[in-house]
């Protein structure tokens, strides 16, 4: 290296993980390697890893090119791993919904709250009313929240908005957030998250609307780099999933796709025949389903927060995925209707209890097969030379630790591309990092 | 009032719940009663509430005495409660037991888990093991952490030294800890939690030794207030259990029972037949038992985190206990093995999802019924002229709001006995209060 200046040395770490490995998604077997150093240290330059491995190999390192770090971050032994990734959110919005909570414990149902003006109408009209500046400081918080978390690279979708212009918004307030805020943001355009009010009983209308109009204005503005489609019954059809699909693809974008959350309705099929890079839920994914996205690569994004607080006794099948050699990425699912929940820490205890992932395995589906789900594998997920220096301390003593003592944050300290951003707990004001 | 003087105002509370009522555990459809006030205000002095409720009303009552407060804390518009109370917890043990959960995702038993030495063997070892500092740090580690999310009145039992020496031990420390930190614990002695290994074939000797020797010596050092029981197949049965908790009512203890966790053994209806304060679990509990818990007013401590993190499908009847007209409390259960957690909150979310508890009840079940059921009826668990300054500030518009957004400490500020303990989300060093 030319340039033999370290920013920052974070040394004495307990346990490194730094999920080091193949550029691509950890699938089967793999998702157990994570890549663990004991007594570990990562040198920083540039927003950069330099060097990520066992302490004295990494100072022996140092010393042998002649240099010393400008700053040490002393990690107490701590747990150190990638940032987290949630590769799955609903961040930008208006509105909360805990009024619906009483209503759903006295039985009352989706449809009833539904018809009432609530559900998912309620969050799409308070999207609509909200100024760009109102949705950008409530979602500031949900993405600070994410932060100290441990989150430091998260996806966004767009589809609360349902008009050309509502969905440009809640897409600019995507953007402005990547811009200002530590955490890096990827924006999915969603406009096919449902089929608008307005548009009921004409859904071919809306479906033309988002092809011919929505998805080549976003494009033009850059405002997203992927395309989504909610595939289910009484929503969007399979046919008109690959119509909607087929056409983002073409336009340039990258597609996700919400596959067989309630019925097997063939999404996962779907998603392997367009090539999704991912596909969502997947509750209901059939065996088909399961082989045809193995077959073309696509990681399966489960949402164990979703199925939880929906009260669902079924889940994602994700053992079964990893075992026939799926990539499996974990989620919040982040939103004000079916998970109201920042925390991918309460996800990975999810991942755990609910869908059988081992700890280390729930650690690879919220570092590098969560990057990957979202098109960032090469820059985020792992602690590898080149790539981005993401990385957080837990007041942990292992990776089990993490989903086994759940329901609070054990983050101690997050480091954002070099930078320290939370510490002890909680955010450093910009002006001190 | 002969003293004019105001130590504090808390001002400006966009929703004032103070639980005003009755001074015993609220049963039935008055659990749905919360005494909301908007706008509200606590004036406090000597740690104690002078008044709470409507803001006007309270300044004019200070203002018509001629005073004004020496210092005011504003609430910023947020959610105030009274300090939460978790009533059930084994705050005090060694070790921690994370590489259970690979384990049992493996489906490796509990039984094998026993067999191979670990479960609750392993933290009977560790305690037995720990030094009184040592249990004592990692206490008040927890301790902080249950702070931090707005518990400010907690149970603490012992039960994983099994020897009279190790029971001490703990109780020891909670005493320390009760006397030291802000979080004020109530102790109950738990020596007949399992029978020790050391005991395995003879647990009449165990019961006679916990009753003619631990016993006397926990009460003659005046170290807890409540015996608890164990009573389950293979552990204590109801006769066992029924000559425990009668002596250590003879001795002056109050009593409680770990009952019907598993199977319905008549825990619940010993619970009713001897008068206990409290009986826990009570997921397997008869009709027959919840009407004789009924009768003698015995409150049912759900511990829905524990369900949770045993992957139980059951769950306790909680509904049908307050349509009964019970008295429900919920609680952490906050222990290495079954119950890992110390967050009150999410516990108020799995009472909602889990319990079918609406969110009023909930806030009910962990302020003024938590309270009743570890005797503190008296002093905490509402906020009313005389009972103890302990509130929390909540970054929330409304109590819904609290079980809907789950995952996450919505926590913003602790006042215990007229101090503030916890601002914006952390521990108030000691010399800073
Ligand atoms: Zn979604
Ligand atoms: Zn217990």
């Amino acid at each position: 290296m030319d340039d033999k200046r370290i920013d920052l040395l974070v040394h004495n770490i307990g346990t490194l993980i730094t999920m080091r490995g193949a550029p691509g998604p950890r699938k089967g077997a793999a998702m157990s390697d994570i890549g663990a150093v004991g007594r570990g240290a990562v040198a920083i330059r540039d927003g950069l890893v330099v060097a990520a491995g066992p302490e004295d190999e990494v100072i022996a390192g140092l010393e042998a090119r002649g240099t010393t770090a400008a700053s040490r971050l002393d990690a107490g032994g701590r747990l150190a791993a990638p940032g987290l990734v949630d590769p799955h959110t609903h961040l930008v919005h208006g509105g909360s919904r805990e009024h619906e909570l009483a209503l759903k414990l006295k039985g009352v149902s989706y449809l009833d709250i539904l018809a009432q003006g609530g559900g998912i109408l309620s969050t799409v009209r308070a999207t609509r009313q909200a100024t760009e500046d109102e949705l950008y400081t409530k979602a500031k918080k949900s993405l600070d929240t994410m932060l100290l978390h441990g989150v430091t690279t998260a996806e966004a979708k767009s589809g609360y908005g349902l008009t050309l212009e509502d969905e440009l918004k809640q897409l600019r307030v995507a953007k402005r957030l990547d811009a200002s805020h530590p955490v890096d943001l990827v924006s999915t355009f969603m406009g096919a998250h449902m089929v608008p009010e307005e548009y009921k009983g004409r859904s071919r209308d809306y479906v033309r609307l988002v092809i011919d109009e929505m998805m080549p204005e976003v494009k033009r503005q850059g405002l997203a780099d992927y395309c989504d489609v909610f595939c289910e019954h009484g929503v969007f059809s399979v046919e008109e999933s690959e119509e909607l699909l087929a056409a983002a693809r073409a336009m340039g974008f990258g597609i996700k796709i919400h596959a067989d959350e309630i019925e097997p309705m063939g999404g996962a099929q779907l998603a392997g025949k367009l090539g999704c890079v991912s596909a969502e839920h997947l509750i209901a994914a059939s065996d088909e389903g399961l082989e045809a996205m193995r077959g073309a690569g696509v990681i399966a994004v489960c949402l164990p927060a979703t199925s939880f607080n929906l009260r669902l006794t079924k889940h994602a099948r994700a053992r079964a995925m990893i075992d026939r050699g799926m990539a499996v990425a974990l989620s919040t699912d982040y939103n004000p209707g079916s998970s109201p929940t920042e925390s991918i820490q309460l996800v990975m205890t999810l991942g755990c209890l609910n869908l059988g992932l081992t700890p280390e395995e729930t650690m690879t589906a919220v570092t590098v097969n969560a990057a990957c789900a979202i098109g960032k594998g090469d820059v985020a997920g792992t602690l590898e030379p080149g790539k981005l220096a993401d990385l957080v301390l837990f007041d942990a003593p292992n990776v089990a630790y993490l989903p086994y003592h759940f329901g609070v944050n054990h983050v101690h300290a997050v480091v954002k591309r070099g930078k320290l951003v939370v510490y002890d707990g909680r955010l450093v004001p910009e002006g001190a990092r």
